[in-house]
């Protein structure tokens, strides 16, 4: 085990602003020499999806799924006042007026900083996501691994 | 004090996702010999009421209460894509497919691992909810309870 | 680094109940000779909004922000069964009629058990709140500040 202190962070959510809470905290971390793992579960795996459509032979209740849900961070809306959309246009827009990162840039800079971003694989198989629809260079795992990592953990959060 | 790693959950809500999410962590953790207590507050004490109904004294609004919030863990709705009620039926549906376990069954799973099931007594109280109402052989407490485990675990969420 | 445990929490939803959990933990903790940190972040920061209209210069975003959140705790409203504001009001009553403590007197416990309520400066800049309009007696800080405290803590939680 190494000396490094270590985050890990379960994102549950698919709200873009948890996610960008998630990910500015793991930056955070990161940047102070930890460990970090990001552990995305249920509606936190769209944002790991590719913004293009991806064709791949899927059931019909996992189509369903798959065409309800948001097809990457980008597209993910807001947990308060979503307002038909407008919500995430608005965080977007003040993002952009104080230069603070968007969400695609905050994982962009994860995968610099080598953030693990792990796909809870139990939950892709629930909601009929396949490797190919989510970015490259993630790592696919279950809870098991997560607990390890955890159990360790300085700061572990479920966000 | 034992040796064992331990665990400890706070379940705030009362989405069926969320609840999921919360169990399945909770028997891996058990699986990995954690000593583990989930501490249902608020509406995560859904999970734990019988689902059929019980008869007892109440005034107007715990009456008002159980009534609105939902009879147990197969009957709560989930935190996004509800969709009238048809969010939990598609969920149930690939949980079936795919061979994994439903909310009860994990909350059986639980119980057979020993995972401590508490159910937080101050709002229980607010919620107007009795002992009678929640399953056999869960413990009851408040959060003082919750801080002694809590500040000895090693994984601490609240979900 | 003092001997004392940490208990450090994110408050990141807006939500009355949530932040009355948050409030009620970090209360316990601090009783139980922790010391403790609430770190409030995007919606969190509504917690510590003062009630009152405070005249202040912003661009337009700003405004439609800082008029669509609620003005202080008081006014949030609640993560389930909200009703159109019917749900805080239900739950204001039963906290009266079990003698339980309202969110604001609740963060008046806080403030007199010298909890550090700090009110995240990047997601205030984002929102467009400035200083005059949140509580007295508060602090200020990043996420760097926050991890500082969490890396040596006993119990973190993300509320």
């Amino acid at each position: 085990m190494s000396d490094k202190k270590k985050t890990t962070i379960v994102l549950f959510s698919g709200d873009y602003d948890k996610a960008m809470a998630a990910y500015i905290i793991a930056n955070g971390a990161a940047a102070y020499d930890h460990e970090v793992t990001i552990f995305h579960t249920f509606w936190g795996l769209n944002a790991l999806r590719k913004d293009e459509p991806y064709n791949v032979k899927k059931g019909f209740l996992e189509k369903m799924f798959a065409n309800m849900m948001p097809r990457g961070a980008d597209r993910m809306s807001i947990s308060k006042m979503n307002f038909a959309g407008m919500g995430p246009k608005m965080i977007k827009h003040v993002i952009k007026k104080h230069n603070a990162m968007t969400l695609p840039q905050l994982i962009g800079l994860a995968q610099e900083q080598e953030i693990h971003l792990v796909a809870c694989t139990m939950t892709m198989d629930l909601l009929g996501l396949q490797q190919g629809e989510l970015l490259e260079n993630i790592e696919y795992a279950g809870v098991a691994a997560y607990l390890g990592e955890a159990e360790n953990g300085n700061v572990n959060l479920f966000i």
